[in-house]
């Protein structure tokens, strides 16, 4: 018997059929013997709804507020799936996040988990029932309802398993799980039926947007078995861990990001500490810089040009305008024009070539690198977005064979 | 300075406008220097589309999940009330019934408070902020969420009001007070200023449906005064209290219940024990009976009749039937035909002539009377439905002058 923890997204639960076709799932597990514990979203539109309701009276509803307002989601999720799996016959009990025992950071609609107590989970466990847990969802130390952001379901889900020792942590999405690259896009692509997590989580930052990165961090940290798979397939998914059956593919995934923006600094004084007074100062404002590049100095200026998510670009450009030294500087911002793309795969530490291979199959395609990032395991390139789906595809067919 | 609880139902909060209605009534409360607790119900049909989302998944869903499901919408609507006070510029705090320390009986879908803790209210009030309460739920001793069944939100307000020992609880309803008649339906109908808890209680009970009777009970038994009034019109509305200021009118207030059913056994055999064997076994059922009728024994039998609410007449004649002395008996059930009219008065105690003045004016517009029930302060007589408007029309102008 094993201990299963499964977790559906808000588009599994959308309405009373999917709901039903959840329960469906979790109950089969549940006869096959083990013990499970599920963890849902708020169903499809609630939270566009709930947003919408708060729009409506204040624009600028504190956050506090709204995860007040966003927390009753999952709340009416669990309790109609608790009540599909009744209707099977089966026993069941909805927690929400605190009789679940999250504690999380206080930093509203977007806390951190600190600790999982799962007295209750394991509690309601040994009574033989099914236990439906609320995602995204935790109170802190003054007993405020909390919210975990973006993909905090996810985070929920692995966090449970890694409290309780679970033997897989299931991610149900509309995927069958981690491919090569974007199906949709390359036709090649493969279903991966293993990877590591370092793997997932350069995969995940590139914009794979299969599992949430916190997720992956929190499995890899615990040691968390994670399956991602789609809900409606029920086809074996990709189980993420932290080492995998090797397999003859060099690279694991090729995948693309157009969420990015280029800022260029020209004619930056070529003294001792500029570039620290730059970056140092976009990390204290909590804003990631990926690929960077310094140009030689001439004379005694030099360019200054990295990439940092499109999201961040109007903030990055009214920091940088703010520095001490920028005054008079010609600064650019291109997040219009500009995509990144990734080759991901554990192997290539040990395999120097990788890079030459990625680099001739771009050249082959006439397609022009304008900067490069290299990791352990990935390499980056960033190029002109109009590329960027053919690139991918001519990476793709350079590394991983035709099935 | 005062403490004042205020309560909301759930048409007072059914829309973003409404919400902002509320808002600017509590702030003006506050502004004038007042400690303000606010108990709001969810929605006006948040509450009907979850049972909705509920009944397509599972037409028995069970009483724990429903409340599970429920009380989501109560904190939807202090999330919006929050936002609302906010949006105007006041200091605000929104608490679900388990954060604002609500205790009560695990009997889900109809819980009793226990006991408030209202350790949390105290310190946000202390803090300066309005304390946005969610109404008609809290947690049993699992800590299992619980909803406390219809009108419980009244209940939260008072019990609130009770444990913090509030300077008054103020009921907002779509009417200006408690009248003396159904004021859409007796011309001359009056607002009283003022009213005791006992004539509250049996107006309550018969029908007039502005204050939830277990909230009267709880007020009675605490020493709340309540005070009833409009959400729309802000005029000052009718004080629930303990005394009253003397004021010439021996009857408060006439009412009429058609919410009523007539059940009659005839030829029960005419020896001891059968009352007891009909009225305890349904009071172990937990129904309610009012008026009892039991005829002169003519030779060996006899035949009771009794009233109960007509949400209970189902159920009491299949109860009758399973009695072990009633198989061949002819038992009949009138719930279509029939209504109570009741005039209620503390005065009346001490006033002998109110009866026969009431039975004079049905009298004289020629209206039978079926069954008399009488109490310390009130008079009921079961009549033809048809009847009913006439005779408490009757009676309010006998007892009640034009004004």
């Amino acid at each position: 018997m094993a201990l299963i923890v499964q977790k559906f997204g808000g588009s599994s639960v959308a309405n009373a059929e999917r709901v039903m076709n959840v329960a469906r799932i979790v109950t089969e597990t549940y006869a096959q013997g083990n013990d499970v514990v599920v963890v849902v979203s708020a169903q499809g539109d609630t939270t566009d709804d709930l947003i919408e309701k708060a729009k409506e009276i204040n624009e600028k509803a504190t956050k506090r507020e709204m995860d007040m307002l966003l927390s009753a989601g999952e709340q009416i999720s669990i309790a109609l799936l608790a009540m599909a799996i009744d209707k099977l016959g089966y026993p069941v009990c909805s927690l929400l996040g605190w009789q679940a025992g999250f504690s999380t950071s206080s930093r509203h609609t977007s806390a951190r988990i600190k600790k999982v107590n799962p007295e209750r989970i394991r509690q309601e466990l040994s009574q033989k029932r099914i236990v439906v847990v609320a995602g995204f969802q935790g109170i802190n130390k003054y007993d405020d309802i909390t919210t975990l952001g973006r993909g905090g379901s996810d985070t929920s889900a692995v966090a449970i398993a890694a409290a309780m020792h679970a033997d897989k942590c299931q991610i149900f999405t509309d995927v069958e799980g981690v491919y090569t690259a974007d199906p949709r896009k390359v036709k090649n692509a493969v279903k991966l039926s293993e990877i590591t997590y370092d793997e997932m989580l350069e995969l995940a930052t590139l914009g794979a947007q299969v599992l949430n990165n916190r997720s992956v961090e929190m499995a890899k940290k615990y040691n968390v078995v994670v399956e991602v798979l789609s809900s409606l397939t029920r086809a074996p998914g990709t189980l993420v861990k932290e080492t995998v059956k090797m397999e003859k593919m060099l690279v694991r995934g090729v995948t693309k990001d157009t969420n990015v923006a280029r800022i260029s600094i020209i004619g930056v004084p070529n003294v001792p500490g500029i570039a620290y007074k730059i970056f140092g100062k976009l990390a204290a404002e909590n804003i990631n810089v990926d690929i960077i590049l310094q140009s030689v100095g001439r004379n005694d200026t030099k360019d200054i040009t990295f990439t940092v998510s499109s999201d961040h670009a109007e903030d990055t450009m009214r920091i940088l305008r703010e520095l001490d030294f920028t005054s008079g500087l010609q600064i650019d911002c291109d997040d219009q024009n500009v995509a990144k793309v990734s080759a991901v795969g554990a192997g290539m530490e040990t395999h120097p070539g990788v890079a030459a291979t990625m680099f001739r199959a771009l050249f082959e395609e006439d397609i022009n690198i304008q900067m490069i990032s290299t990791s352990e395991i990935k390499i980056s390139v960033l190029i002109d977005k109009k590329d960027a789906d053919a690139a991918v595809a001519a990476i793709h067919a350079a590394f991983i064979p035709e099935e």
